[in-house]
């Protein structure tokens, strides 16, 4: 199985998402794999039996959100002048979303760009964060906010990666799932309301209509100039959730899932969603033990963080909120106690 | 005068450089301009007066290709930061190349990429580093290994800030523009055989003759998988030359003029060039003052510092030959004794 991603581009940048493909690669390069402690100590070696390549090199990083700074970017780009890459050698991404982006960020600025693959290992990075080429990473000011759009060559998402994740780790995963579904595809909601993706067969194939779904949404707006930012459904409340939270009582799908409940009051509030989808959608998520609530403190001190999101242009929030199931609105200029009254019900 | 920069890319990304054409300009966004202490003290506050932003900003560096590095890059995006710079602000580049590469890459990877413009003040930057997009920093594994390819939204080049620049520095200027007409152009080397540049209207013209030939060559081959390479015309020499003296004892384009003879001598070998044209080539530079000659210590060391440059690929040496007066070779695989007798010549 895979799924092609096409973008408005030089053809030379369009790339494939294998799903379960992954035989051996050979490449007639330097290759430099770059994962983290956890990743390397259950499955590196598996990889690196894969991968055949004029000289094959690892470097291993911490794990966790924490260390998506420059200090591991740094770490990534003296591996490559230790080995002396050249601009012919290829970096592969082998972990979740915080190695994907760090590793494509490498690769889009090591010798003015050099080749990467994707092979993410956690089902939120294998539907989500492999594929669109943002790379980035964090410093005090915020996420994400030094980075590039730079896209991998290819992407292998394995299903064997996914067997030693977590059960949080899978349901965050698949929040972003619905995620897309709900403003996307009203078929592949329906579907998901039907079939169990703790069956194998079924969760390739959520895994690949995601991708699916993701990878046209990018190919329209590469850069984020419209329609992609609609894959943000749910995270401007997940982002305040998160940084309230400090990052440490959520895992981003979960957040996102909470997030994606309360942009559903919002929504219903201004008549885009009714009250039976608001409904099932909350309880897809709860199939998957996925929180769909929070307890916010001060809803105005939760209303001003949404301004101090750096990323915000002049002072205006853009909520992306689901138009009924399987489509989605762009709403600004929602007036402030309008959404004030969402986030008290949202509390309630 | 004007010339445009036309990409295979998008045409957004295409863009003008201006020459003595810079006027008042507006901006509904902010706004950072960024550049050293020399060109600060001498020129900012006649920038400040043509900008008008929605907030005007500087940040000022320490002035010196030693300073092109990581911590320089931080502070160009500690003042972004600083400055609540969104995707929708202007980097302005004031300076001469170390300014425009860095302030290039900062933009590139500033929220994943914002508009910079540049205004080069220094003649070398105003003829080649202003155009053709490469940004980048040192690092003690060599130059420009960490950089993007990303390009200005426009370039204004102003004769006013060339009145000060040290007449060395114009030489070195003038040795890129004499490059470009040896490999590219013979109508425009026998034009500078006959135009002094020291007259305001043949500089100009000459300015704009050096940024259209360097326009199409960038045009053709963006991202340097072919004709791009031939810019690099007496660098493979000049590099090894700045090495060993530690980028202290000669200017850039006077390593390249030294570079450009030492290239010469070579072609000759090879038969690509006579010796009258190698002579008209050094009589050029000489009415320049720019030096023509550098003492090899030892020929081999010289030789095998060809091969340090880290960005050689698989240990082949390309080197780009004159073929005549305005034509070029790029010649692969000449053999070592070849090139250790054309050393040896030199040194005589």
């Amino acid at each position: 199985m895979y799924v092609d991603v096409i973008l408005n581009q030089p053809a030379s940048r369009d790339y494939r998402v294998y799903i379960d493909q992954l035989e051996t690669l050979h490449f007639d390069t330097k290759v430099l794999i770059v994962t983290n402690t956890t990743v390397a100590s259950l499955h590196l070696e598996t990889l690196q039996k894969k991968i055949e390549a004029k000289e094959l090199y690892s470097v291993i990083l911490p794990d966790g959100e924490q260390y998506k700074n420059m200090q591991s970017l740094n770490l990534i780009l003296n591996a490559c002048f230790e080995h002396r890459l050249d601009r012919k050698s290829l970096l592969i991404a082998f972990g979740g979303g915080v190695i994907g982006d760090m590793t494509g960020f490498a690769a889009s600025i090591y010798q003015r760009g050099i080749d990467f693959i994707q092979i993410p290992t956690t089902l939120l990075s294998q539907v989500d964060a492999s594929v669109g080429g943002k790379t980035g990473i964090n410093n005090s000011y915020g996420k994400n906010l030094i980075g590039s759009f730079w896209q991998p060559r290819a992407v292998y998402c394995e299903s064997v990666f996914l067997k030693t994740l977590p059960k949080r780790e899978f349901s965050a995963g698949v929040a972003e799932m619905i995620k897309m579904a709900v403003t996307f595809d009203k078929a592949f909601f329906e579907w998901l309301e039907t079939h169990d993706l703790e069956d194998e067969a079924h969760l390739k194939e959520a895994i690949a209509k995601s991708i699916a779904i993701k990878a046209r949404v990018v190919a329209l707006d590469e850069t984020e100039q419209g329609i992609r930012a609609v894959l943000n459904y749910g995270h401007t409340f997940a982002h305040v959730i998160e940084n309230q939270t400090h990052y440490t009582t959520f895992l981003h799908g979960e957040a996102v899932a909470i997030g994606m409940v309360m942009a559903n009051i919002l929504a219903q509030k201004l008549t885009f969603l009714n009250a039976d989808e608001a409904l099932r959608i909350v309880t897809l998520l709860e199939h998957y033990d996925l929180p769909t609530h929070y307890r916010i403190e001060n809803v105005e001190a939760f209303y001003d963080a949404f301004f101090l999101d750096k990323k915000s242009e002049h002072a205006v929030i853009k909520f992306i909120l689901a138009q009924g199931i399987g489509g989605y609105e762009i709403s600004r200029n929602i007036p402030k106690e309008v959404v004030l009254e969402a986030l008290k019900e949202a509390n309630a």
